[in-house]
């Protein structure tokens, strides 16, 4: 049905198809050789025309599943066609549709000839057009063709018209993909008993919200009576960086024995590389979770939460199994927070190449290692050496070096006495009881040719790198880059455990830190059972936290802990260790209530949802595997967001620009 | 391992055990006659004591799962006890540990006695107690207790402790079927083949931000230049009050074919009684759905969508098979809005009962029907009669009239001219044409003892409800109070469609309406085919809309439709019949663009899962299917929110207090 708007003194472009119109019988993708002869209707985006003759085309026909070749004969070559297969002279006109525009056609499925087919689905077959129905015309002049994959616009462009861009074949394979992953999450954690929470997106801000998001209400006289704030002030509920107290919570409840959410989470800052505003998190509590074992474990995973490290193994081993057929091990390798920081330079190592860092202290001439205790230090090296680590040799020949390290070519003329040479060490010669390096230089067994890096650092180590951690992994890239070095194929999956519970506060973990220690995760973080006594008795850098990151690759995808679940152990640890004021400890109040109604020991993890399907989809940013992402820069192109918002609409939440 | 606090200067309540602990071996709840004799490790919640001799005392053992009888024998009755069951006389120690303690028990289990067996989970067995550890000790004078069904705390105290209220094992187990209902959804679509999107949360306010919530952000210079906006100028998102905007680009794009979501929606809006200001969809939307046949079908569904349909008709009956072990029938009836308004009174007819609205208008004297038509209006009829409505007929006696209606009792007196009699009749009998109303006085057959209500409507009908319409409703609720009238246990949906596309704007739908007219449900509905004639030759009030409601025993629990994918017809809309101005029309700028990109055909439905669970639970109040909700005027008295945040803080945002 088409009719002419009367009234409308707009211009109206052409009108699209709003009337009946048949099911589609299938989707494109789905017919194979086993429907050939079947009469059909499919429905889907028309792609550009390949003419094959005056009277013989192809027309690829597209949808969300896949793709399917159209032959459309425009006139009749026989001039007695079978009865069967009539041929519409109008089908010509399929010749005028705008590319891109949506069409539903009736036809019939005929096998391809031989030397067409293809292996995609669908790609052995084709659908004979009998008649077509122009649904929806596309503009002519579409910001670009998503089909076009040859010359695909730039991203600014791409985010802009996310809607068209999303038509491509990859994006909304990521996806399926991503839909198909939730799917796994969420079989696995039900099979094992965990309970769905959504917890609330409009919560309190926090003394923690530094980088929280505000929302002003436009709350009611009750709201302001039931809280005893004045009726003018503006009252504000902010968005959740994590669903950590809410989950927390439901624990002490004791209501849910197994918590899992996929959490929509917030957070307010500059565009770091690869961030997003609002991202998703796989989230899971646990109560009752083990505090650890009183004998000696075999196994490297020394404290608390063994339970949360069973299900995440499972939920991981599930998804490479169904999404990338790989089989991973019954167990992920587990590493300490010391180990990984002195053998990788990192707390998140990647573990798939080894080039590991040696630490150079301990053999060191006894003043020299006097000389680094005293200031709480020691000395990494990082040999690249041609003979065993040659497919990084040339990267480490090119390799700019990190910071304050020190790069020492070995050659025939100091290839014993480098050590010895080196500005580092010698500096610490100095000292009267230095002793002779030259006695521990070949220690590397370094060689003429091969590379050494050298560099103090903290010991015990702090932080999350060293200098020589980065040193590595800039060899590994230029490395990959230069195309010596391929990573395994086979996903690294490491626990990294035994983290210090606090780290001197800096200026970048000023929040809830008053004093001199800050909390290297949050302050919810138990300490391991041995280092309980160290924290009271107030060795507080002795004390380990009962914390485990999981990282992939050298990428964390994931972290967690046991809680404190000792509301007197969380009030030490607020007042007497970051020397929380009372305003900031309210902010806790009900948490500390409920740890004082029988709170079960428990814990958790979050694994970063985004990240995770990044990985999986091998995008090279986070926002290919989200429908709609906002740029580094937290704008949204697409909906053009964030936005000023009139005065007056303001004025109805009290509140107005500064 | 017990340490004191030496650096601690807050005086420390008993210590909780922080620890090493076996693990649980089952949960409460678990064990059956199985187990007789088997050595168990639980863990959970401490109920009081029932001490039956100096001896011998009950515990019960309470988890989410279930609740086990403890045994504690604490002296030794027989002085030699066997070997294989010590009897430690420590475990007096257990009549100490405060209710609501968290305990890890260990001991064997036994068979009770039978005179003790309950039917319910562990019912039949008892574990004896061999040794216990103290987990967490519970407060003392904890605000109330969760166990303590008998006497429960009124609902604000349990609102502000909800950690408490929540370990009620009736709160649990809602929690604990949400869950379940959220996986059977997502089960039932992921197999029809559908693909979980998150869209975003933080969105762009719209024009019909009438109810949205604002959130300022610390927007960064760069964000701000690609925008345009001077520097100082603070800069919002919005919260979505649905994902419909983002579902339908989702559409337009193509690369989704069949989206869902459980959407977190939010409102801001006065305490609307039972209302949530965040609260959750199970939103869904599909490419290339029906826009009806051109045939006329057996089905009363004449509209599009019927894709919708089948897929929501599969998904509530799996609900209601899985949950509530109900076959409903294959098809959901179905009724038109004008046949809903007219026999019921209600756009949401509750159908489990008769009591059915007379439209007497068509059966009136011919001068009283011409005088009606002329004000476009109708006389409505609701008669309750002693023979036929027996269940209701005390209710109507005592129930109250409803607005403007009429209530003639029917007396041996007027039982032959009681239409006449009415005022409603009389007035409109000072028509000359009039003729004699007791023609049609017997047309609902009353007899002596019945009572009719009389109103007058607009015919056709608009709104909601009727004055009729709603004097049923209330003689259903106090036949149901009164206990004559139980609602059928089987639960009556319903589909309502067939609405008019469009109402006259009044107050309450003010936005996005210029002119005379505002959309019934959203801009965005499509109207049914057979009236796209009528809407461009601006017979705007004939307009059917191709929109669906979904009924529940009288209650709306969700809504959809198929939308306009046509960008002229969207633009006739908007300009023409919603008269908006080019600022408004600005906003939906990339849908309308979407729309020309060649969108398919699409339409979808928003069911309500608070509402949705909150009947399967049979709570009063949704809020009893949420974990930590908010009060009807939108305060969280757990979290303290909404609470006024520093002005040095909001500075930040650009933005202060007004």
């Amino acid at each position: 049905m088409r009719v002419v708007a009367k009234a409308c003194s707009a211009p109206l472009r052409a009108l699209a198809h709003s009337a009946p119109f048949p099911s589609r019988s299938h989707t494109c993708g789905a017919l194979s050789s086993k429907d050939v002869g079947a009469r059909v209707v499919l429905a889907g985006w028309l792609l550009p025309e390949r003419k094959l003759s005056k009277s013989l085309s192809f027309f690829p026909l597209k949808d969300s599943y896949g793709t399917t070749q159209l032959v459309v004969q425009r006139r009749v070559a026989d001039p007695n066609p079978s009865a069967d297969q009539p041929v519409d002279p109008s089908l010509a006109a399929l010749s005028d549709v705008p590319v891109e525009s949506t069409v539903l056609v009736q036809g019939e499925v005929r096998l391809r000839p031989e030397n067409q087919r293809r292996p995609d689905p669908a790609g052995d077959i084709e659908v004979q057009v009998n008649s077509f129905t122009l649904l929806n015309p596309a503009d002519r002049n579409m910001p670009f063709l998503p089909s076009d994959t040859q010359n695909m616009a730039n991203e600014d462009l791409r985010t802009q018209y996310r809607y068209l861009d999303l038509r491509r074949s990859q994006l909304s394979a990521n996806l399926r993909k991503r839909s198909q992953v939730a799917h796994i999450v969420r079989n696995v954690l039900h099979e094992q008993d965990f309970i769905e929470v959504e917890t609330p997106i409009l919560l309190k801000s926090s003394p923690e919200g530094a980088r929280e998001f505000l929302v002003p209400t436009r709350a009611t006289a009750s709201a302001r009576t039931a809280d005893d704030v004045p009726k003018q002030q503006p009252l504000f509920y902010a968005l959740p960086q994590s669903p950590q107290q809410p989950k927390q919570l439901l624990m002490c409840s004791g209501g849910v024995d197994r918590y899992y959410q996929l959490a929509r989470c917030f957070r307010d800052e500059d565009g770091r590389k690869d961030r997003q505003p609002e991202f998703t998190q796989i989230d899971l509590e646990m109560a009752f979770v083990s505090w650890g074992s009183d004998a000696q474990p075999s196994d490297p995973w020394r404290i608390g939460g063994q339970e949360v490290r069973d299900v995440v193994e499972d939920l991981i081993r599930r998804i490479w199994a169904d999404v990338e057929s790989v089989a991973l091990p019954d167990r992920f390798r587990v590493m300490t927070y010391n180990e990984a920081m002195r053998r990788f330079g990192s707390d998140k190592p990647d573990t798939r190449f080894a080039l590991e860092i040696v630490d150079a202290g301990g053999r060191l001439p006894s003043g020299v290692v006097t000389a680094l205790q005293r200031s709480g230090e020691t000395i990494d090296c990082l040999a690249v050496r041609r003979s065993r680590d040659a497919a990084f040799s040339d990267a480490a020949q090119a390799s700019p070096t990190e910071g304050d390290a020190e790069r020492i070519e070995i050659t025939p003329a100091n290839v014993s006495s480098w050590l010895g040479d080196s500005e580092t060490v010698r500096r610490l010669l100095s000292h009267p009881a230095a002793g002779d390096p030259r006695d521990v230089a070949e220690m590397l067994s370094v060689a003429p040719g091969d590379i050494v890096w050298l560099a103090k650092r903290r010991d015990p180590p702090e932080g999350g790198s060293t200098v020589l951690g980065r040193q590595r992994l800039r060899i590994a890239e230029l490395a990959e880059a230069q195309g010596t070095y391929t990573p395994t194929a086979a996903p690294h999956f490491l626990w990294v455990t035994e983290f210090p519970l606090f780290t001197r506060a800096d200026e970048d973990k000023a929040f809830l830190a008053k004093g001199r220690w800050s909390s290297s995760h949050h302050p919810f973080t138990a300490p391991a059972w041995q280092d309980v006594e160290a924290l009271y008795e107030g060795r507080i850098g002795e004390v380990r936290g009962q914390h485990y990151d999981l990282v992939l690759n050298g990428v964390e995808i994931g972290g967690g802990s046991v809680r404190v679940h000792d509301a007197s152990m969380q009030e030490y640890i607020f007042s007497e260790v970051l020397q929380l004021d009372a305003r900031e400890r309210a902010a806790f109040g009900h948490l500390m209530h409920a740890l004082q109604c029988g709170a079960p020991p428990h814990g958790g993890i979050a694994l970063g949802f985004d990240r995770l399907m990044s990985i999986l989809c091998r995008t090279a940013s986070i926002r290919d595997v989200i429908a709609f992402p906002k740029t580094s820069a937290g704008t949204d192109t697409l909906f053009k967001s964030p936005a000023p918002v009139d005065r007056d609409i303001l004025y109805q939440y009290g509140i107005q620009p500064r």
